[in-house]
């Protein structure tokens, strides 16, 4: 299964395509703004490809050519301009949907906010409150389409090292999860189809996380 | 019909909230962020009603109590801050659709901007683009709905003396409309049941407004 990870040279989508390359079952395409990203995902092994989320969505259609499975892990950050907010965030994870559905590729899996429930939106600083308002119409516009998603909302991440471990279920209590764990639950849902159609919470807990996937 | 006009405050708000006090048909209820704004209204015989588009669905719904239609022109503007394009023209919009329907409001007119597509948003300059995607989303959650709705995209708006005269389809060359007009153009929607349903591109011409509106 050939994985395009949008988003990759993001501390997550690091993680991420090594992990891929690390499984037997997986291969990764990275998704990279310029040619200068390239050495350190072709040093792993993987594939690379150039494309921006500001592009349209042909151009993305087209990097996802020939892949079986989109992750979207791509992220202003909550503390970008909120131009990049909306574009980049809402937008841009919008035309990789779109794109998906336009290379035919029908295994999605978003990388989500903890929250992004109306309730949240209405509860965060004002300062988060765009961050989440992207987050939260991203994941609609996902889960109103016919793609395989599966949507994870991660807990506060922390560079810390991998635990393996995590607490996954629809709601969890609020918590902080490892990027490095937050990548090893990527894969675990790329090689677990019961995700299919799922979206669940995910923060640094005591099951192991195939068994902890195994169980949203 | 009883109309909640949401962004009564607003330049395009404040005539439509004064057409809609001369139509022997409607009667305006201006919604307003605080009391200090609702003399000028009160003065043309309207009802206020004092809510916020950051606040949630419920007050906005409550805002709608006993309306039977409500109009869309509130707005950010293209050059404010974007964490209130997206939190104003995007959000601000879904809750007030979202508040239409938990009120049972079926009609359903929003102010949009000229073009609002897909190839628009790519197409704008980069600090456009936000506020036209965050329209973008806002009509597409609209269409997505089965409210009795209109999205008027008028042209480039000035503070022009009304001329009276317009050219309105589905498409029309990029041109400019005074705010006046467009206040007219929704108070003509609004007495024309033709209207449900369509969206369309209105900027000055040489058609009548009620006639140009009858013909979209």
């Amino acid at each position: 299964m050939k994985v395009l990870v949008v988003g990759a040279n993001g501390q997550i989508g690091k993680h991420l395509v090594s992990f891929i390359e690390d499984s037997d079952s997986l291969e990764a395409k990275a998704m990279i703004r310029n040619k200068e990203q390239a050495s350190f995902f072709e040093n792993l092994g993987a594939e690379t490809v150039v494309a921006d989320l500001e592009q349209n969505i042909e151009t993305i259609a087209k990097a996802a050519d020939g892949v079986d499975a989109i992750v979207f892990t791509a992220g202003s950050g909550p503390h970008t301009g909120k131009d990049k907010t909306i574009l980049v965030d809402l937008d841009g994870a919008v035309k990789t949907i779109e794109a998906a559905k336009l290379a035919g590729v029908k295994r999605f899996i978003m990388i989500s906010s903890f929250d992004t429930s109306r309730e949240a939106i209405q509860a965060a600083p004002s300062s988060f409150a765009p961050y989440v308002a992207a987050k939260h119409y991203a994941d609609e516009w996902l889960k109103s389409t016919d793609l395989d998603y599966t949507i994870i909302h991660p807990g506060a991440l922390t560079n810390d090292k991998r635990t393996g471990q995590v607490k996954a279920a629809f709601e969890v209590d609020r918590g902080e999860i490892p990027r490095e764990d937050v990548a090893s639950v990527i894969v675990a849902c790329l090689e677990n189809e019961t995700t299919i159609g799922k979206e669940f919470q995910v923060v640094t807990g005591t099951n192991p996380i195939k068994e902890g996937i195994n169980s949203i």
